[in-house]
């Protein structure tokens, strides 16, 4: 976080395909103010800025204006580091490539940053969560889909076009049964380790329809089934997670979402593939943590820290 | 490559299980001299490097001496970049942790790096071969074994252990069936898309005994079962690395080391299997090439490569 400019402040925005919300954020990482906007009310995207800076633009004058403002960081889906857009969304109103970062700047004034919000996440652990200190970590974030942002050498992995980092599309399962996956290919970490990859499985396991709530509510009570469907999805990401240290040594995995309350229901089975699979020469070394910042925050956290670097 | 010293020369040496091979490179990567020792002569690694430097101190002093010399460069198996160490190699005589960077260090007075084979063989594409200009991409060497080295943001990833870039131990088979490995894992990668990879698809394939070298003699002369044992490794590998590209999408995949002489009967299937399996958002984008180095070359001109950092 550079901050020798003396602007004490930056702004962070988390597009989801349901909410915006954006975020007042200063140096410690507390968020002095947010505001929110309905991201699918506007089909066209120049409406849609409009809105966000109605609400948006206020919040900087209460603290001092554009000038105390270092920069806005942005995350969100299948959005491009490089080139400051949102390219082919499926889950947002506005299709083809969008300069949001471009408009964005145009309006408020102030440099803009964008990445995907997975990536946002693993700034925002690396900023202020459980990351603080580490050079090298991969953020696995388990939600209805699963998300991944890597840092090597204490820089973020964007890769050579801006889009590394999707192992939730690793090949988990290569035999011709495999899940289907949403991206159009089969066998993906995503159909086995999300909340619909959880309940996918309670399909095959139980026999019912159950979301990865229900599924966990069941494994309170003691449920062999439920349990046994935790074991299954801990066991199978953490066979990822070993191919994934074998990629880059990293100090620790931290994962964060809804499916992360699972706790040691996934956690322990996790844990213990992890160490039953893991190459020896990694035995015992990467840790597997839990994100540190509260869910509410951590999108306008994750996205405010690139804002830092945004100036 | 940083020559702002005026320093003329580096050393590049690799150290294999049989020999020993060390060369004195300069600027543009021409290797002035060469020499040579029998790794496994010298049980006691204090002998080996008086053997090395018996040989290798003439040939620095030949070239005006250590002062000329900018650094030397050591690709080994099982070295740890940021200890300088040799690390319970398999294939080498000394057992435990070998400190042989301070080694050499002391005996000819310039700095030392040392790294494994794999990411040398990286360094010295990146430095003399096919990935000059090159900020994400990832070699791989084919062999006995299968190893690699990972470029992201034009750095080398050691991972925050120096052990990073283990891709010929991911798991491409995760069933109980799977093959097993000399790591003492099953369903490595190295167990399909190796030299001794291919033999044991022979031996299921053929139900004969065949090196990999009798394996395109075959598929030479258009026998089906040998050119069919290609189609399975080139798809097995091309499948590894769609999962490597949706980790750091890197520009190119760069192969190297004997199985590569395989050709076309290896490389289409491996393309075809990448176009077929890779993520839409990288569809078309990382360039599957082979080395530009020559092969009796490219161990001493990687290693050689490091020494220019190690200065």
């Amino acid at each position: 976080m550079e901050t020798s400019t003396g602007k004490p402040y930056v702004v962070g925005m988390d597009i989801g395909g349901t909410n915006t919300v954006m975020g007042i954020v200063d140096q410690q990482g507390n968020i002095l103010a947010t505001d929110a906007v309905k991201t699918g009310q506007y089909e066209q995207v120049e409406e849609y800025v409009e809105a966000v800076c109605a609400k948006l633009i206020p919040l900087i004058e209460e603290h001092g204006g554009a000038e105390n403002f270092r920069g806005m960081g942005i995350g969100a889906p299948n959005a491009n580091y490089y080139r400051g857009t949102i390219e082919q969304a499926p889950n947002l109103p506005w299709k083809g490539i969008v300069p949001l970062a471009e408009m964005f700047r145009q309006k408020i004034g102030i440099p803009v940053a964008m990445t995907n919000d997975a990536n946002a996440a693993a700034l925002g652990e690396m900023t202020y969560g459980a990351a603080r200190g580490m050079k090298d970590f991969i953020m696995i974030t388990l939600g209805t889909g699963v998300g991944s942002g890597i840092v090597i050498n204490g820089q973020m992995v964007y890769g050579h076009d801006g889009f590394a980092g999707e192992l939730g599309h690793v090949c988990v399962d290569r035999s011709p049964e495999a899940r289907q996956c949403g991206c159009g290919r089969r066998g993906c970490l995503e159909t086995y380790c999300s909340a619909t990859g959880v309940a996918r499985t309670a399909r095959e396991v139980m026999g019912e329809e159950l979301t990865s709530k229900e599924v966990y509510d069941a494994a309170v009570k003691g449920d062999e089934l439920a349990l046994e469907i935790f074991r299954r999805t801990g066991e199978t990401l953490g066979r990822a997670i070993v191919d994934f240290i074998a990629f880059s040594s990293p100090e620790a995995i931290i994962l964060f979402g809804g499916l992360t309350k699972a706790g040691d229901y996934l956690m322990r089975p996790l844990r213990e593939a992890v160490d039953a699979y893991v190459m020896s020469i990694y035995k015992g070394k990467a840790r597997i943590l839990l994100s540190e910042l509260k869910d509410a925050d951590v999108a306008v956290l994750g996205a405010s820290a690139l804002g830092w670097e945004a100036g």
